[in-house]
């Protein structure tokens, strides 16, 4: 075949045409939004993303599936930043997930809406999209980590009330860079965002956001649940998983029987099983609180036998990386 | 309530201990491989993501499944570089999926296998994972675009062989900046790939290699067929879609009929449709062959009516941008 003429028309026509590069813009701006029951990281990465993609012309409003829970509300008071509108429904809407890629951690209306990104440092959910799309997930401990890495590649400059948040958001997700889930690239971002922040000592910064956290006097069982719970689809079961983190966990001695009716009174709601963590920061440890329709997946979970209605779990901070990983195994 | 014991408790705790970071070290190398059917992307990606992971410390060694297209081995023998070991079940093994994120499009044994990160530029597909990992996907021409950006993050340099073998990769994936899938990001990261390579025009290299994909005499249609071919599921239905990218249709008119004929081995073989693009590069469109269960998608996907087997839709050059999508709307 004599290639030649075909080969003259095709250059021709490569320097007559440019690419056909048509990409609708929306005037009504994406929203940013994190997972249900939203964590100082879910609310802090929705704002700072939304943030870095009106920098790069991607116009974006933050939101939330939910009001700030007492932690953030100190972090967004402390950086002087505003908290996101919370939105329930985002049918129509383009959108961008931080922090999480699960359908069973997503509003109402997921299925309408164009996802155009996702910023995530967890596992890979079972959210799915048509189209060509954004994704920076991580295997490190916290979203704002993944997002100071961002800021960095995309050229633009970190306010400071935002590094604040971020600095903040590592802190909480890394229990101070105590979790497991500890990694380099989370203390060299916390160093970085602390002199962006001009934070003299990020570490009395921390302190003062958990004992925020900490406060659990005065709060009902139901909103202590709530503060920080997440749905799982486990080989097919429903499965919710808590968690509670306080300096001491006899700070909880006089609510733990209504945190158990709690979690009994979320699992008739139609989940297999509803766990939750009571972590001990100072111990690092946790003690694992669970309602079941087959209580044997714990030992398989986790190798101990438990005590009745919890067991103590030795050096177990971390939801993630040590108690999802796990039951999904033994529900396998 | 007093916390301040607990404070100096805590601050003592943290200042003691470190984060527990023990992550088990495997010796067996991580995998790094793409899509069934194998193109010129899939094969380079995995080649570049194991060398760059290998930089980064993280052993690995490229795998495909299946072996070079005579484009992809063009570009293989024009740069030096050798074609992965071919692999069909994953089973046990660590992995790294480049262009793909579709269980459709996975090898065997990938529920068995433990995914540590996707490097992509398509829709998200149905992968999910127990454990966190490292995404990299963008809405770009090509995976080699994402690549070479991750080399610039993570500061290693780009050997002169896989910066070619990059830069074809974008220009197969892109057809030369003329697919409607082309961003700025793939011009940019094409021009400095040319310069690594060292290669005095990309356009000779890049129509050079179109050459090779035009050879289709002596082909039998089956092994053109499945040069490109991919599997989706489309609202529950089993969907294949492949393409023939060609100089000049008429290039095809002699195999025409075997390839429906094709076609429609394949749809036998359970799937409700089968897709198959031949495009025409100089013309800038293609002419869809199909065989369905309901042959109206088409002209729901496309508004446009079909004669017969086949339409021609003018413009149309991405599977993935101008074709997936308006099926995954038509199937709903």
């Amino acid at each position: 075949m004599h290639a030649r003429p075909l080969l003259t028309a095709l250059l021709a026509t490569l320097l007559i045409l440019g690419p056909v590069c048509a990409q609708a813009q929306s005037s009504v701006p994406a929203l940013v939004l994190g997972h249900m029951n939203p964590d100082t990281d879910s609310i802090i990465s929705a704002i700072a993303v939304a943030h870095l993609n009106n920098k790069r012309g991607i116009a974006c409003q933050p939101a939330a599936q939910g009001p700030p829970s007492p932690e953030t509300a100190f972090v967004l008071k402390r950086f002087g930043l505003t908290a996101p509108e919370v939105v329930h429904d985002v049918a129509g809407r383009k959108l961008y997930l931080v922090d999480f890629s699960d359908l069973a951690q997503a509003p109402k209306g997921i299925g309408e809406a164009e996802i155009l990104g996702i910023v995530d440092h967890h596992k890979l959910g079972d959210v799915t999209t048509p189209n060509p799309l954004e994704i920076w997930t991580w295997p490190v401990g916290c979203a704002g980590t993944v997002i100071k890495s961002m800021y960095d590649f995309y050229g633009v400059e970190i306010p400071k009330n935002i590094a604040g948040g971020l600095m903040c958001a590592i802190l909480s997700d890394t229990v101070m860079f105590k979790s497991p889930t500890t990694t380099e690239q989370d203390k060299k971002a916390v160093e970085a965002l602390t002199k962006i922040a001009d934070v003299a000592d990020y570490k009395a910064v921390g302190i003062a956001m958990f004992t925020a956290k900490s406060a659990v006097e005065g709060v009902s069982a139901k909103d202590l649940v709530s503060r920080d719970f997440k749905n799982f689809i486990m080989n097919g079961k429903k499965i919710g998983i808590g968690q509670i983190e306080v300096f001491d966990l006899a700070m909880l001695d006089k609510v733990k029987n209504n945190l158990y009716q709690e979690i009994t009174r979320l699992k008739a709601e139609g989940r297999h099983s509803v766990f939750l963590l009571l972590t001990d920061i100072t111990k690092g440890g946790s003690e694992l609180l669970f309602v079941s329709d087959d209580p044997s997946v714990v030992e398989k979970a986790f190798g101990k036998k438990p005590d009745g209605k919890s067991v103590w779990l030795d050096g177990v901070m971390s939801r993630k990386k040590q108690v999802v990983p796990n039951l999904e195994k033994a529900f396998k």
